[in-house]
């Protein structure tokens, strides 16, 4: 263990040189393409080369780094997360992925063993999509499936992604070519902090993420009536707030009878509020997560129904609005399946959870087996300076690594 | 009645004139010492003066028109309502009180009967508060309860009350005198639209108001953990608006068990809502109505230990802070049962109501017995260019105002 922990010294080192690199002097800001983003990546391609690397930087901005094996017809195995930050961000999200994956790639190079595949780190531009309300451009890249309309989306300053891309050295004409062919992905494994406070609250390093759940953000609006707060009656109101407050815990108890699901209504405005004046109007928006589709859909569909009967019941006008939806993502059972035997072998406790946040995984997912290593962080903070991740959890989870790519070498081997 | 319905006419003809009397061409706006206030205000004293009534405006700017028994040490019996209004106000608030008692005033003077009471008609300055945040102004240097620590505040201009008062040629000096001493009331009584939907879904023209109610007005923020709205688990979270819909809902039954009782949370927000954050904190108002003190105490201790019993259950910290409050105003018994018996007289059911929303009798009713009309309006709508009384409820209210005065007449002069 004590080799580990100076290894998770080294990632920790690693980290905080490259959270030094800021657009701003106050946190850690590098969105895509800004030239902190550029230093930055600069810095991750400097490493990569440092450990035997061939590198390079492909057209969306990708720092990549590829270990060939002797079998030029081999299939190609990825790590991989994420440089690019939201504004005033945590130092782990992204970061502890690369820089935990380039360790683990220096330790297959230093143990010499032939490799039955080709290995390629990559290190994506742009998974938070902070720049053009976009999210992972650089997984899309890879995955094959970038929407080239987006190159005309302009950032809040004007600039078009293809001019930026341009700006950074980059060809919006080679973006298919940096694609990994679907025939060619033997894998993809990613680590990532939680970002939850699961592992937290239950005192255990890592976690094997099951899948990262789907998604549906709808708009709700309950229209009733205003009037003055003296003067109308109880039984005469049609109380907007009233209604949502009753959508508002209807929704969070049915969520709580089901272990696989979350949903949550964030936000909340009531229409030209004032003290004295009963509530006539209320937006509000609602958030429903699962890994699992059908319940996803099944739960979308009772909610709907609950707030149709509310609104009936109180002779409240109802408006139901799906705004956004994605389906849930499930990791490849096999690889699944090694990791979760690494993490026992190493002695840990196995948890499995479900990702409430998207990940690079997702889009990589439709090409390739998909995996991810999920490690403890501090009571679940993330996108946030207070984002933090105990030297003692690196190290756990670059012994679970290391067991994992030998376990999945000896695999491939025999 | 066709009698009723032509001075109901008449009623509504100069609620027309005055209303054409506005700050701006959009809407009726008059509030207090503004020119188009003033224009106001230089109608009714002529009307008042074409009746007959001796007339003078006095230091804060209220109307009053006098007419006097052959007795000088007589009492002085007070019929008033307000002439200012809000912004983009209805034309009835206010305005149908004054209008509709000196078309009464007149009947009597018309009877030509021997007076045992002095009668006299006040259209009060500044009952909506709007200029100098204040409420109650011309009402309350009638009932001699002016706090002249008032005099300093400043409209938005930046202009003084007094100031204003001077401007209008009024005396700060003088505003004790404009009192009517305590032992000289008889009572008082203002006719006023009801601002609420109960006459208007009942059916019923008119009600007798038993009293105004009290208010309590509590500001509650209920404080929990914001997180992401994908990876914290149903059972980890301490959800600041689900607290709140539980608190808004425990309001709304608590309130409908009371038939004496209205409460109302009017305003909520969600600190940094976002639709993918779990709410960490929600703000929001509290008013709570009842022309029982006793209850409203109960009441606001009742909600009190609720709200604090949610944050207790939730792991949510609350916060409950005491605004504002006023205590419910009782109208007195012998002239309601006097204004009862005249509606029934007048052949319309007795309806009884508790005024959610504050009026002049408020201060008045420290130095004399009051009691009010309520007359029906549209769909309860008040503040608003919607506000609207039908012809046939003026007549109504015209009827039941005659047989009142007529009889209170009776009852001094035996």
């Amino acid at each position: 263990m004590s080799d580990y922990r100076q290894r998770a010294e080294n990632v920790l080192r690693r980290i905080d040189q490259l959270a030094s690199i800021s657009e701003d002097s106050m946190g850690i800001t590098r969105t895509f393409g800004t030239g902190a983003f550029l230093r930055g990546s600069a810095l991750i391609q400097q490493w990569m080369l440092s450990i035997g690397l061939q590198t390079r930087t492909d057209s969306i901005g990708n720092v990549r780094g590829r270990l060939e094996c002797a079998n030029i017809d081999a299939k190609t195995f990825v790590l991989a997360s994420h440089m690019d930050t939201v504004v005033n961000a945590g130092k782990f999200d992204g970061p502890l992925g690369i820089i935990m994956s380039l360790n683990l790639i220096e330790q297959i190079i230093q143990s010499d063993k032939p490799l039955p595949f080709h290995i390629e780190l990559i290190a994506f531009s742009d998974e938070e999509g902070l720049r053009f309300h976009t999210t992972y451009l650089g997984s899309k890249v890879v995955a094959g499936s970038f929407d080239s309309e987006l190159l005309t989306k302009r950032d809040t300053s004007g600039a078009t992604l293809a001019e930026v891309i341009s700006e950074m050295g980059g060809s919006t004409i080679n973006l298919a070519e940096d694609a990994i062919a679907p025939e060619n992905w033997l894998g993809y494994f990613e680590i990532h902090i939680e970002q939850g406070p699961v592992l937290y609250e239950r005192n255990v390093p890592v976690a094997v993420v099951l899948g990262i759940a789907g998604q549906k953000r709808i708009d709700v609006t309950f229209q009733g009536m205003a009037g003055h707060a003296g003067t109308v009656p109880m039984t005469m109101r049609q109380d907007a707030l009233c209604a949502a407050s009753e959508f508002v815990l209807a929704v969070e108890q049915l969520a709580a009878n089901q272990p696989n699901l979350v949903a949550t209504v964030g936000k909340l405005n009531v229409t030209n509020a004032a003290s004295n004046v009963i509530p006539g109007e209320v937006n509000c928006s609602l958030d429903v997560r699962s890994n699992d589709g059908a319940l996803l859909n099944h739960t979308y569909q009772a909610l709907q129904d609950v707030c149709e009967s509310i609104g009936w019941k109180r002779s409240v006008e109802t408006t139901w609005t799906l705004v956004q939806e994605t389906a849930p993502v499930a990791c490849d059972a096999n690889l699944n399946a090694t990791l979760a035997q690494s993490i026992l072998d190493s002695g840990y406790s196995l948890i499995e959870l479900v990702s409430g946040a998207g990940h690079d995984a997702v889009p990589i997912s439709n090409v390739a087996p998909v995996t991810m290593l999920f490690v403890r962080c501090f009571k679940g903070i993330s996108h946030n300076p207070l984002e933090n991740v105990e030297l003692n959890d690196v190290a756990a989870a670059l012994q679970v690594g290391d067991t994992f790519l030998t376990q999945l070498i000896d695999q491939y081997t025999s």
